[in-house]
């Protein structure tokens, strides 16, 4: 039997989009032959829909849109479609996230996802009751352990602890099966897609059965979906594999197991066709903007911003701004200059003195005997973004904000100024990794992209005189690591210190800066997730807090 | 036996501050002879603490101020404490939701929250695993059927329909109790409290034995809880009442059960003393503000924002600045001085004409043969931002943004300009709502509050000659009931147009605009919420979607 792994791109809410686009691939895969063609979870709707899921009208519509699908796809194959239904008890969430199996125009067979996750950027609990494990569903003499996304991650030797007491994998297996079929929207993280091979890896070890894996590929806001979508033989070997960032319509045959050679991931090339994935699909599924526009500093952020911003959408569609302002080196115009050319798009030049000094002459009664601090600073940042933002309302561009995860931490940004934007591109990256991303920009062209100026140049704000971003900060290694630590591994100033042997006062003033920041992030636009604890709808923190537990002394009992 | 009801307001995270605050109260209700002190639900903690649960340092401080506060507080009473603890299950998510009684220093009863609310706001399953319902516990005689918040609302009667399936109330029951005891964390909403009443009413009617609830009183960023804790008797009267929306110690007698007049509630008086509670929670709470700012414009919104912050912290703790441009009516400056003068609050005046000028002139180059339009609207809303933010900088004042509920949802409002600051008082309140609020607020005052010339003003942006919101938006009376309907109640077009019989392009386009703003709600200041579906944290959609449900047709079979 053939089956077609169907690795579609669906926008969220898009149901008649993404009728059309399934469709269209079940054609392709007729062609060519295929028995069966499956697609990714909630494929129907797109993931992750969100609040859409409590809508009466569109629960309706995702079903009607579903049969619609059934009933236009060719005879000759069978549709495993991912889809959000009604749950048929009275009692629980009032719907289930199901994989429905249809065979000409009819559903032939249904399974409810078992194990609901719960956590970073998932909700699904808010919505889902969870199911119990299906029995296998029968396909042409072949019978299927269809499960859904998550379901197969229950894996005593993947899992720190044990999220939830069912396995549908073994549990599936008990009931013999001839393949397990997984229908995901799994998203991207760097360093995922190993953890994924693993534990494929594993279940086939374990149960002997082969596995067909059929992932989501594409951006919906924030999340990014890498597709990677693949079939696993028996034995643990990959057998069939789609692209990683892009759409994929991949054929295998049951009766003619194949073995091709392992994909290499590297950390920073994926964190790169994520971002640029990204960025694509917010403007295109949007469909509301022209063309993107970024500010550049002549600094690594907004080269890198740019950089991927061409790559994503063409050098037409990319316009930059140089802000000169009476802080600005002069480095700041000519290294962005040589970046636009290096690029091939298009740079404004815009001085802000006019509009800094008029904020200045307007608040003077005011501020009359105060000195010059964060309140002059920002009036600056934000003359950029009034700036920016009026060429994007008048044009219809996307502004993108270029601040990295390391910034947006510590809350080195400005409101409503540099952190004026639709879309964050570099909000989950971390400065040492946006050094890094912009090395591998000039790598993979071969030539300079971004200047070596402004890759070497000390990072600054240049909001006052001979401002250095290592003046009020540890040094971007040190910073990082504590950083990661904290927001994305949840170590505390205790763990923190044992482990790197930093100050400690050093980590409690980071640690601080963070959580008296979250009120900025609050209303930061959304930012590509490419780590698995990105900020944003994963990392969901009070503004009004005081954390004093630091404070709390620790009993005797318990140190020792 | 006489039970103290401790309603306090904890700050999330702060625990050695909830632990004093805790204290305190035992040893007041000792001297009044309590035998037992009950807090509300995870008053340790302070609710809702989002994801400072995922800390393991900060859930080990916790508990650890748990068991210091049952060592500390007089050895003559009982307390029960709500507090996250660690899940004893290698099973299942690492936390649960704990209601514990100590005393004499000992922990001599616990229970684990069963019904783990995951809807809205709240996101219990995305921290907690669920108990089942404990064994009633033993005090002094009395059998204490103990349980936390959700666990009473399974209620046949209440409920449109079954989200759960266990039912703690009546297996409570069935285990044999004397009397009920509920420690709640749940937030105030427009009408909650009747429901609440009415669920105590019918449990008391149905199982004959008294109720005591304890809710938590304050505000935690968007969330405000009202308090309201009250004891029913076993024939589901009102025996005694703690206030509405300040903190109280109340006793009830459980030998001398007393019938006490049922409290009165006004939709309005209550708003208003939610949104007062929640401006000076957040100022207080954060302890980074000397003053609220409030850009006045003469309208409405600036001016019930600007009554409700004096209320809040008192004339003196509040500024306002009128800001007019060339489009500005002189009842702009003229109104906001009145109200000024009216509130006692101080006023600046800073004209935007140098900034707005400035701007142009910047963009002239890029700009010239386009025609006036959004993008030079929204330098004036901007200009206004960055100077409120400014002086909100310069003098660490919050900012306090004015824009309501209607405005808000179809983006009648300027990111970064007019959305610019740390708390959107009236985000949840629609439009006649607001007016509502500007009568009460003259009415209670018993003199003129708001200026009669604000109350009576078509309203308007005046961002450009002669604008009035109703050229391009309904009357706010039926934009508002159509926003109701799709915001809070999740109304359809179908179900609007069938239930109010308005232009069905009328709610379509206004039902579009919704949609489409969601990129300015995403990076909007926290709400405060008063009603059942407030933006922000409870309403979670996606920004890239591509609604087009509503033109999948509804098949002939569904539409008989």
């Amino acid at each position: 039997m053939k089956i077609a792994l169907a690795q579609i791109n669906p926008t969220v809410g898009d149901l008649a989009g993404n009728a059309a686009r399934i469709i269209d691939f079940a054609e392709s895969a007729a062609r060519e032959g295929a028995d069966l063609v499956v697609y990714p979870e909630l494929c129907v709707t797109g993931y992750p829909p969100l609040d859409l899921l409590e809508s009466d009208a569109f629960i309706d519509a995702a079903a009607r849109t579903m049969e619609h699908i059934a009933r236009q796809v060719p005879e000759s194959v069978g549709i495993i479609l991912g889809c959000p239904l009604r749950n048929p008890s009275p009692i629980g969430k009032r719907l289930i996230n199901a994989a429905v199996l249809f065979e000409g125009g009819l559903e032939v067979g249904r399974v409810t996802k078992v194990l609901l996750p719960t956590y970073d950027v998932f909700d699904e609990y808010r919505y889902f009751e969870a199911g119990t494990t299906g029995p296998p569903i029968n396909f042409r003499g072949l019978r299927l352990g269809l499960h859904v996304c998550e379901d197969m991650w229950n894996n005593e030797e993947q899992a720190d602890y044990h999220l939830y007491a069912a396995n549908p994998i073994d549990e599936l297996a008990a009931q013999g099966i001839d393949l397990y079929v997984n229908i995901s929207a799994s998203p991207f993280s760097h360093g995922k897609h190993r953890r994924r091979c693993e534990i494929l890896e594993e279940i086939c070890h374990e149960h002997g059965k082969p596995f067909v894996l059929v992932n989501q590929v594409g951006a919906n806001t924030e999340v990014i979906f890498d597709g990677d979508s693949r079939v696993h033989n028996a034995d643990g070997t990959l057998a069939v594999c789609a692209p990683s960032f892009s759409e994929g319509l991949v054929l295998w045959d049951t009766q003619a197991p194949t073995s091709m050679c392992t994909k290499t991931h590297d950390r920073i090339a994926d964190m790169h066709d994520a971002l640029v994935l990204g960025i694509r699909d917010y403007v295109q599924k949007t469909g509301a903007f022209e063309k993107a526009l970024i500010g550049l500093s002549g600094g690594i952020d907004s080269a890198v911003t740019a950089a991927l911003a061409v790559e994503a959408l063409g050098p037409d569609c990319v316009d930059g701004v140089t802000m000169p302002s009476r802080f600005s080196s002069t480095g700041s115009v000519d290294d962005s200059r040589s970046l636009a050319e290096n690029l091939g798009m298009t740079i404004h030049e815009i001085g802000i003195a006019p509009a800094v000094e008029s904020f200045e002459q307007m608040l003077e009664p005011l501020f009359k005997g105060t000195s010059f601090g964060v309140a002059e600073e920002n009036i600056q940042a934000r003359s950029r973004g009034v700036t920016l933002m009026a060429i994007s309302n008048k044009f219809g561009h996307l502004l993108l904000t270029t601040g990295n995860k390391s910034e947006l931490s510590v809350g080195y940004a400005t409101l409503y100024g540099d952190m004026s934007g639709g879309l964050a591109v570099l909000a989950d990256v971390f400065k040492e990794d946006v050094y890094a991303l912009a090395r591998y920009v000039n790598q993979r062209a071969d030539r300079e992209i971004i200047p070596r100026a402004t890759l070497e140049k000390p990072p600054s704000a240049e909001l006052r005189p001979d401002q250095l971003d290592s003046d009020s900060l540890p040094p971007y290694g040190v910073l990082d690591d504590i950083l990661e630590r904290y927001v994305e591994r949840l170590q505390d100033v205790d763990v923190i210190e044992a482990e790197t042997g930093y100050e400690r006062s050093v980590i409690l003033r980071i640690l601080r800066m963070v959580d008296r920041n979250e009120y900025k992030r609050r209303q930061a636009p959304p930012g590509l997730r490419v780590s698995a604890k990105a900020f944003g709808m994963g990392r969901r923190l009070p503004i009004v807090m005081n954390p004093t537990h630091r404070s709390i002394p620790v009993t005797p009992e318990e140190s020792a």
